[in-house]
C-alpha cells in the first residue's frame, strides 16, 4: 500500500508524556505537602525542575524546544528552608522490600553528606510500594550501610534506623513531623 | 530554482542553541564562583535548572525530547547552603544605569521575602554592564524600595543600600565575602 506522503502514518515511537493520574506517586504526594507547608508558612521547600539540555528552539512557534536531552541533576531533587535551616534529600520508590543503593548516584550520596557536614538536614525518603510505607533515612544512616558495602537495604533497616512517616489528610507525607523530633532542640 | 526535497534548505526559524562565548555573563560568573567555593569546601549553592514542560519524547533516539516549551520558574535561580544557612538568590543584568523592577517576577519577590522572614540569607544580585560591576541588595533593601512603587532601582541606590561584590580570580563574583561581611557574627 501507497501512503500519500510516501511513508507510514504513525509509526514513530514519539509518546505523548502523560500527566494525569500521577496523584498517587511519591514525587506528588511530597509536592504536595511541600505546597501545604507553604500555604501555612511552616517551610519552603521545592522539587527542582529535571534538568534539559535544549539544542533547538523554534522561535516562530511559540518558543517551542525542538531538540532536546535529558541531562543527569548535579544535586538531589528537593532543598529548602524550615526554621531558618537548610533541608536537602533525595526520593525514591522502590517495589521490593528492600531498596537497591544503585538508585541514588554516588555524587546525590556526596551531596547529602555535604550538605550534614555543612550544619544543614539532609536524609532520603524512601516509599516502598508494597507495605505502602514511607521512611525518612538521615544520610548518617546512610553512611553506616555504605561503609558496610551493602548493594541493597532491607526494608528491616530503615525499621530499626530510620522513621516511618505519618500520612496525613494535608500533609500526605509529613516528613517535617520527624525533622521536629529529631532536631525539635535546634530548631 | 528547485531544491532536491522540493523545499529551499534552512529556512526554518529553528535555531541552534550556542553554549560558547558564555564565559562573560552574569550567570557563567556566579556558577564558576560556586564551583569553586565547592571545590574549597566552604559552601554548596547551585543554579537551578531551567523549567521545561516535555511534551514529547522519542524513546527510539536516545530519549530525545522532540516538544517541549520553557516554563515560568516558582522560585529563584540560585539556593544552596553556606555555615548551616540557607542561601537563596536572584540574578539579573542591566544594561543602563538603573535596574528595572520588571525584571524580576512577583511570586520571586515573595519568595525572597519568605526566605528572609524564616531566617535564610536572601538578596538579588544585580550586573550594571555599563560600568561592569556586580550589587549584591539584601531583600530588606529590596523591600524599602517596593514600599515606594518605584518601577526602577538607580544605580545610586545600590551604591548607597547594596555592596559592590569583589571580583577575584578564582571567585568571579565573590558574594559571600559581602555575606560574611553581613552575617558573620551568626555564622
Amino acid at each position: 500500500m501507497k501512503y500519500p506522503l510516501g511513508k507510514e502514518p504513525n509509526k514513530t515511537k514519539e509518546k505523548i508524556i502523560n500527566y494525569s493520574n500521577r496523584g498517587m506517586d511519591l514525587e506528588s504526594d511530597i509536592n504536595i505537602t511541600n505546597e501545604y507547608y507553604r500555604s501555612i508558612d511552616k517551610a519552603f521547600i521545592y522539587k527542582k525542575p529535571t534538568p534539559i539540555q535544549v539544542v533547538k528552539v523554534d522561535y516562530s512557534k511559540n518558543k517551542k524546544i525542538t531538540e532536546a536531552y535529558f541531562k543527569e541533576s548535579s544535586t538531589t531533587d528537593y532543598n529548602g528552608i524550615y526554621k531558618g535551616k537548610y533541608i536537602d534529600f533525595e526520593a525514591k520508590v522502590t517495589n521490593t522490600l528492600s531498596f537497591p543503593l544503585r538508585n541514588i548516584k554516588n555524587h546525590q550520596i556526596e551531596h547529602l553528606i555535604k550538605v550534614k557536614e555543612h550544619d544543614g538536614i539532609s536524609f532520603i525518603i524512601v516509599r516502598f510500594e508494597k507495605t505502602s510505607e514511607n521512611y525518612l533515612l538521615e544520610t548518617s544512616k546512610l553512611e553506616e550501610v555504605l561503609k558496610e558495602k551493602l548493594k541493597t537495604i532491607k526494608l528491616e533497616y530503615f525499621k530499626e534506623n530510620g522513621y516511618l512517616i505519618p500520612i496525613k489528610y494535608k500533609e500526605r507525607t509529613d516528613y517535617l513531623e520527624i525533622i521536629d523530633n529529631l532536631y525539635g532542640d535546634i530548631l
